[in-house]
């Protein structure tokens, strides 16, 4: 069989407020595309979506920073308040240097910011910021499983954000959390047409679905922050967004 | 208006010898989707094909290991003529350990053994490595004005490779060549629904493509190094992947 996959944009997605019904916004947005969900479509969220209904979002006024923030601020030229949360979302500042604050997140994400969002969030009463999930994968399986429970469905769920690289430049879109799909397709010991050993041989999978729905979540004319993907097809076990975190001790640039 | 992208294995692509017409096996696999080529379709090809077709073979064999090449083979437990290989594409080595040596690529890609393969590659004579082509975004542009000329037609034309990274486990589709579209966004400067700066405002557009196209590469039960991406729309000014490299100076982790 030769591979075919369609990404589409979820139409009239809404915004997203604290305790709002993710599942039945996606089912909704489904069900305007003149679709229903099948085994092994894919359901891509934009964090910030994920971040929102679970109510992550945190007003700056209401943070104090310490003085380590503080101090930490003037080096990196951000607001302390704003450093006070990446620190407290952090369990290790990785590099700074100005306009650059890069810390490895208490989920193990080597990342900017901590992850933490001052763009596209409601701000009428003041500064806000959004953080990461809690705790993405389970955020993930949560969907998944409410979505099982009203369709009879289980498709997989993808929470995706955009993440800087060192080497090169830009933005890709990566797994944070994920569910009902392997995230990682370990294909060592598998040969190649001709009896080699395969050189790529550890795929980045739910990674390679986030950025190809990032693709389509920045292109779209309105927001929309979720994405359903169709047409690919695995025999791998699921594993979570998590397993996709290389271990500091493997890890040669940290 | 709400996006769809779709992704197409071109089907019954052929085995690439060097000096292999790569644009008209390009135009025979769309046709043989029924389809014709359009502005603003992307080619994705695997560098694997690009290569071989630019004869980039090289017979271990004929390789004559350095000094250096026979130290560093010994500390990194690889053939060291794949080692002498590898230096001679590299301006630099990065990092090294049992079986792992990342290095700077002339090209300025830093990655894992100079992205040099000996997988999916013949080696009927002998032990073969197949090393990247010499100029990707060349090749792309190349192969790019090739098609325009016999059709009229100038899609964008990706070349991607399966990249490691630091921090994530697992290889993603990067771009190592593009012709014809914008490989790096820039959108600093603009501004979110709320009229604040965007986050990501680098977006490395040609990587994510690369990485979807992956998707459809690796799934497919025949050979389908050739994935036609249809739906995507850009305004930006094109640029070629080289503009995706980090400048040693702005990369923090090098």
């Amino acid at each position: 069989m030769s591979a075919r996959l369609e990404l589409l944009a979820l139409p009239g997605f809404p915004m997203v407020e604290a305790g709002d019904d993710l599942a039945g916004f996606v089912l909704d947005g489904v069900a305007r595309l003149g679709l229903e969900l099948a085994p092994q479509d894919v359901v891509v969220l934009a964090q910030k979506v994920v971040s929102k209904a679970e109510g992550r979002l945190v007003r700056l006024a209401e943070v104090v920073p310490s003085e380590r923030a503080r101090a930490l601020a003037g080096e990196v030229r951000k607001d302390p308040r704003l450093v006070e949360l990446i620190l407290s979302e952090s369990v290790r500042v990785v590099r700074t240097r100005p306009d650059v604050l890069i810390v490895e997140h208490r989920l193990g994400l080597t990342m900017a910011n901590a992850g933490i969002d001052q763009s596209n969030v409601r701000h009428g009463d003041g500064e806000v910021a959004l953080l990461l999930p809690l705790d993405p994968d389970t955020s993930a399986a949560r969907l998944r499983g409410e979505i099982e429970r009203r369709t009879g469905v289980a498709p997989a769920v993808v929470i995706n954000d955009s993440f800087g690289r060192p080497w090169r430049r830009g933005t890709t879109g990566i797994a944070i959390g994920a569910a009902g799909l392997p995230s990682m397709i370990d294909r060592r010991g598998e040969t190649d047409l001709y009896g080699r050993t395969l050189r790529a041989t550890m795929i980045a999978y739910a990674d390679e679905i986030a950025a190809a729905a990032s693709l389509v979540m920045g292109q779209a004319t309105e927001a929309t922050p979720v994405v359903l993907v169709r047409g690919l097809a695995w025999t791998a076990a699921d594993n979570p967004a998590a397993a996709l975190i290389r271990a500091p001790e493997e890890d040669l640039f940290r």
